[in-house]
């Protein structure tokens, strides 16, 4: 798993070198309402990551948003958004980041999220302790939350919902102390440093949560889909992610 | 107006001493869904704000979220808020911050918007170019947006706005091009360096937006009511910002 490790960390770098002079850039401004500079830098930074993982790892899979899926029924399968919360990047804010997650046999077993604007990095390991950095501190374990009414929950949009789904989303939201909006990755990343206890959103592709599960897990909660079963490359899109496992039922029996 | 700024400067370096600590701190992972450490880190930088500002300017008036007006009928009355954004704040997002401004004649004619945990500060004052630094660049200037079609909308949270204010925020969203959640005081900071082109909230108090509006004007943009009108200190705060002010008209409308 090191040289696993370590390879996922050169493609996030790889992939910061690529995206980061482009935030706040005079092109990013001046194109305004049009995605194409946040396009041609998501595809660039996806095609550094997929030469070098596949350099190293010729036999692994790779599924990715901009140029989908190659040897996607090998034993080890890499999952890899290079800009994941685009809204964020072209506005701005700096929780947007970049995902590369590795599946074994339709597990995830390594995540890592990387934000290139802040300097933070998230890698989680089956076994092992999230490794965490960065210039703002924060402890890389999720904090036990006794019940709903006392969490915060996030969610990145209201909008991102079905109409069948956003009634469900309702009764989670009325359970909890307080919802706060936007944060895509970054908010999974929060969970985990114990400081959100609750995240539930929809529509997400396979390139949204591959990466976030390993770091959850490793930090002490879960993430399942909505009915609190493993998330599947096929399913839904519907994540919940939980600080504090203990929460699973009630949380899946509001959202059911 | 050199040495307003420089006092204005020196109360933020002194809020952000007391407010980083605390920011993703254990206090605040432990004491989960109690605002009691928030509060009081909000209640001690207001101490040390309105202190260092009383010293330098005796006479002025001093308004402020948790210790409230004094001489605030002065000339020169300072409105601070040293910690806008409390659920960013506890959620770990390191998009909160100190805001403090200063009204002449009720006028806000000084605005500083300090990010603690970004390093970020901007500075607003009539008649002069935004002074903005930061780690991760940016140019204060606002851009050009020729209609509402494209505009990059942004809004904290859809939970801001009274039952009668609900369907006209959704007419102004349906006409943008997008709309992005979350950001507080940031996202007007975002809006002044030319990455967001609307914001239209509610339900803000005059410490919320007295230090946001000279940074907008300097950088070219517009701050009003949602009827085009000046913000006013008894106002029941809603307010619209512009990058182009060309599109106050068609807000307006939308709004109304």
């Amino acid at each position: 798993m090191r040289e696993m490790i370590a390879a996922a960390e050169a493609a996030a770098d790889a992939a910061g070198a690529v995206i980061r002079p482009l935030f706040r850039s005079a092109l990013l401004v001046e194109a305004k309402g049009d995605a194409s500079p946040v396009t041609e830098a998501d595809k660039a930074a996806e095609r550094r990551i997929r030469a070098l993982l596949a350099a190293r790892f010729p036999d692994h899979g790779l599924i990715g948003e901009e140029y989908g899926a190659e040897r996607a029924d090998a034993e080890w399968v890499w999952v890899i958004d290079p800009i994941d919360g685009t809204r964020a990047f072209v506005t701005g804010r700096p929780i947007f980041g970049s995902l590369i997650g590795l599946m074994r046999r339709g597990r995830p077993v390594l995540g890592l999220i990387d934000q290139p604007a802040t300097g933070e990095r998230w890698i989680g390991v089956a076994g092992q302790p999230v490794m965490f950095r960065g210039p703002m501190g924060g402890t890389p374990r999720t904090r036990r939350c006794a019940a709903l009414s006392g969490a915060e929950l996030s969610v990145t949009s209201p909008d991102m919902f079905a109409p069948a789904e956003a009634p469900r989303f309702a009764r989670l939201r009325a359970a909890a102390r307080r919802v706060t909006y936007g944060g895509d990755c970054y908010a999974y990343g929060l969970l985990a440093l114990g400081l959100i206890d609750v995240i539930a959103e929809s529509d997400l592709k396979p390139w949204d949560w591959v990466a976030l599960q390993p770091v959850i897990e490793a930090a002490g909660g879960s993430m399942t889909d909505w009915a609190g079963q493993p998330l599947r490359l096929d399913g839904p899109g519907q994540a919940l992610a939980l600080g504090d496992p203990a929460l699973l039922d009630e949380a899946v029996r509001l959202l059911g």
